[in-house]
């Protein structure tokens, strides 16, 4: 259930309507929007009384949620949810860039390709330093080591990082560091890890699993934003089907099913999501025009030298080329590519 | 394997060639391009010497051709291949746009929604006569009386038609009104119609099965090119995987997988594809940024009271304003939207 | 719309109900029960007025059918339909066997492998003399002259046939020699064959679609059994799934969900559906206890030297390893293996 | 890579193996077998020299692993793992039950039903003290308070408890009532709570992931086994696909697909797996037939008041039932039911 106030309502209305949620064991989420102030309920919501809460002062409608996702859903706030990390936007008009290896491999390695992106306008270095692979004998990151280079990294070239979480153990690590903390597509549904990222307050970009459904995924969403932390990013990265022409079947008709049903941004990664390195960009491409708020995409200085996921990896004169090409498909879509000022 | 010779060879190397070819009792295909000729070999090609071709005159090159499909692929035939249909261009630079209703219910309603679509510059208006439907108490189109209809809108009203054919008995009264043949998602697979309907030499729109893999549909594709009919359009109209938000999942990686593979033109169909009316003019848009070189839309006066596939099917209205987004994008993609000049 | 009738209905008043459904111009099919006579109605069943049927003399109830797929609906006919071929019964309390090589190759290996199933005690012959090949280059069959040579088998070992149809010219020509028409799994949705085939009112082994749904599987055979042919045997052969270590996902599910929705008998072709030999027994078994009641399983004599699907055939040590293993487990499912007494 | 020795070598000799194994910075693991002890190695395996080991005393085969997966493969060891679980034998000709409700919902349902399985000879109870929930809104167990219950169900009743573990916070709790920790579908990459679940060296029900190859199944229990915890059960409980009729597409191919490739036992959870009580038990006996080791199955006292999963579990009487096709079923695969004697 929803409340609609009006946006000007004195504060102590405010508590008002958030004490009865409370007095019926459910809490309130404070949702400010454009228009509006929402507060929406979460918790044993079939004893709440629809009536109660006309009656208060202030309340200008009271909504019934039919999907089973609450806060992340539209019909809880119109408005697209807006992120703002150290000044620099992420949704709404903006179109966002993530860039960089699939691990970090070398302090010499992170820094070079950095630098090049930093370069290039680019705002957001993705670089793993914890790597969750199948097999246990495969290359699992460098570890903390990983996070000292990040760190390094942000502090003298200036660029956010966008780095993964495996496991709690790390998880305040991996959020010192980390100005966007990525939530792996195996462990979409891993409830646990899901709740305590949540809890850091930092923004979220959170993978679909190889085999979520679009609902599930916004369920897993909730989950964080249930711990009153609303910056999450979801990140569309391709699911598994019989097709074997690709690695993974992008699936971008999650772009507009999720634009229509809730507020949050909506990323994708085509390098996962089709997964062979010459077809990245035409799938950028497509992502954008479905109506994507961002792409995370792999780049590394030397592909061919990769330790993990070289196939799927673009060379900084493609990943230049495909900044180029969408520089000019922004504006079609009434979009703005979010570059820094560069020399 | 694939012969190459100079374009400007003698006549008479040309045929030494390909009695060559014919005496290791396989099929010579010539196919001209750019820069060089081709001679494509179909047939036990496992017999072939590749050195006495070598030594034959006016030979350039002789390559083993590795794919399973041959003539359809890009090995054969590096220019893509142009279709010319009454002189309105389909491939290369031009954005093509089928639409029209999934059946025809009327004589009015065709003849009124033709109408729309010509004044909008539509080149190509798609309509059922015969419908393939999973229940047998579906309905299953006007048939014949269907067809009549589409050769009185394309004499009175000037436009090209795409309809589908189901069945070997009914290809000859098909292929008397259609430009284009289409070959549907459960047909991609009946290599008898494929056959035939490649001996009619009309160009073909064959759409990809359910669950089709890329490289069987460029099998299906080279069943009817090897009838020597060259003109097959390929298309995109979604694959079935557990997601059940929309209706299929439309698999916009086939189109750069198939420009790599394939000189064929590829379409894309985001009606079916995503299956939710809302939701297509972004499926539209992405298919033409991921290179898509034209689309198949399903478009109605009245959504509502169509009687197939109303959910799926835009309004003139919304496809109005999708074909003024597709303007914009599509010189973004180095193209232009091949619509005709109109009052 | 079904109307059940007392078994001894006198034929006037049979026919009276059936020149009711008439005049609202729907198609009556008599089905006759264990208990009761019911007669099942196609066609545009919106006008039906129940309770005109219901006043009709021997009508005992009317009831609405709610699946989409009708005749073939367990709510049509609740007893098991047990098809006749030649003396030897299908369904009900016996398992079925069917036997034999992908393709039909030469004379000699057919008579071979015929007579060596036939002093197994096997009743019924598998062989392919069209084979729908992915690619128009692989081998196709033996055409015709396979058809002779089937002949020939029938004939002279006494053995019943079972060999699919591609195409509607060859119908006939297949009818005249198969005891049991299959239609295969690229050919469950061309709606057009299964009707000529339905026509000719042989018993029908109807392959489920690569992708197809169960519903759909149903809702095909509906097309074979409105054209009054009611001796349809569906068959589960795997589908197509992400899992790349088994050539398909072979779906037991499929098997006590029909089951539950239909009265028409059920088999499994475990080759096709794990496709890899040595696990087709497992699967064999399985089936069987999943409830199936029968299988159709690909054995040659040498299964290493078969011109197709050689990797997924048994030879015939381990088919008869694997006939004594159903004899045993036969009893515990309360079914009967269906084998010819043999010398 | 893998050094097969002599089952008597002296101690010293079996020692300087593992020394030379250690000198590459590998990891030894002794493997016991039958006729052979195994020392396989994990790690940097690239830089050993097999003739080094073909030299030393004791030494009778040294053979490289292709697979993957190393110590969960057939090629490490040759005979099935068998797991003594408080003098139960899981594995070899046994056929294990497990059962139980999906959730406990209270001291007095859980001692209900523990007490009725344990009557009929069960083994092991199934019941979920936390419960990982797609909806964070949506019942998540009883957790602790589930955990003292079943302590209490344990030492009252003496029935083996297996139950699920989610997180890596709880995983003591969990260890110190389990007897078999389940690792959920959700979990199977959850690599850090593998190797944590490892380290307890209690046994492990390992369930594979919706979308999980087998191969991937195999790996996530490599993770497992490389903390020296070879206790390891594997298990089949349904996959995504695109069919709707059931909840989950139950994939039995992959019981002789790793009883191939593995010697760990595997089980099956035909309660997800195909998700419609009245089809559990068709799918329980397919499984048994197909060659699994044992079950675990869903079943409540009163299943229509079930607070989840209801509509797949099993009341009593259909689970006696089962129990009894079974008994019939085990001989016919050369195994037998491990019912424990009862009054």
């Amino acid at each position: 259930m929803l409340i609609l106030m009006n946006l000007n309502s004195p504060r102590q209305d405010i508590q008002n309507v958030k004490d009865k949620i409370i007095s019926f064991n459910c809490t309130p989420h404070e949702i400010p929007g454009a228009s509006k102030l929402a507060i929406g309920i979460t918790g044993p919501s079939e004893h709440l009384i629809k009536e109660e809460f006309q009656l208060l002062s202030s309340v200008e409608e009271v909504i019934r949620v039919t999907k089973k996702y609450k806060l992340v859903s539209r019909q809880m706030k119109n408005d697209d949810t807006i992120i703002n990390v150290n000044e620099t936007i992420i949704g709404g008009n903006e179109l966002t860039i993530i860039a960089g290896p699939c691990a970090i491999e070398s302090r010499e390695q992170i820094f070079d390709i950095a630098g090049k992106l930093k370069e290039m306008g680019v705002n957001f270095l993705r670089a793993g330093a914890y790597k969750p692979r199948s097999s246990p004998y495969a290359f699992q990151g460098l570890k903390e080591k990983g996070l000292e280079y990040l760190c390094d990294v942000k502090r003298e070239i200036g660029i956010n990082i966008v780095t993964e979480v495996l496991d709690q153990s790390t998880i305040s690590a991996v959020a010192e560091v980390a100005d966007i903390i990525q939530l792996g597509a195996r462990n979409m549904q891993n409830y646990a890890l899901l709740e305590q990222v949540g809890k850091t307050q930092k923004p979220v970009l959170l993978k679909r699993g190889m085999s979520a459904t679009i609902e599930e995924l916004l369920l897993s969403a909730e989950y964080i934003v249930s711990q009153q932390n609303y910056n999450v990013i979801l990140c569309e990265r391709g699911i598994r089907t019989f097709e074997t022409a690709t690695r993974n079947t992008l699936d971008l008709n999650a772009v507009p099913v999720i634009k229509k049903n809730s507020h949050l941004p909506i990323f994708v990664d085509p390098s996962h999501g089709i997964g062979i390195w010459d077809k990245v960009p035409a799938m950028a491409m497509a992502a954008i025009a479905a109506g994507a708020d961002g792409l995370i995409i792999e780049v590394h200085t030397n592909p061919e030298k990769a330790l993990s996921d070289g196939l799927q990896t673009l060379n900084l004169t493609t990943f230049r080329e495909l900044i180029q090409k969408l520089q000019e498909l922004a504006p079609v879509v009434n979009k703005k590519l979010n570059l820094s000022k560069h020399e």
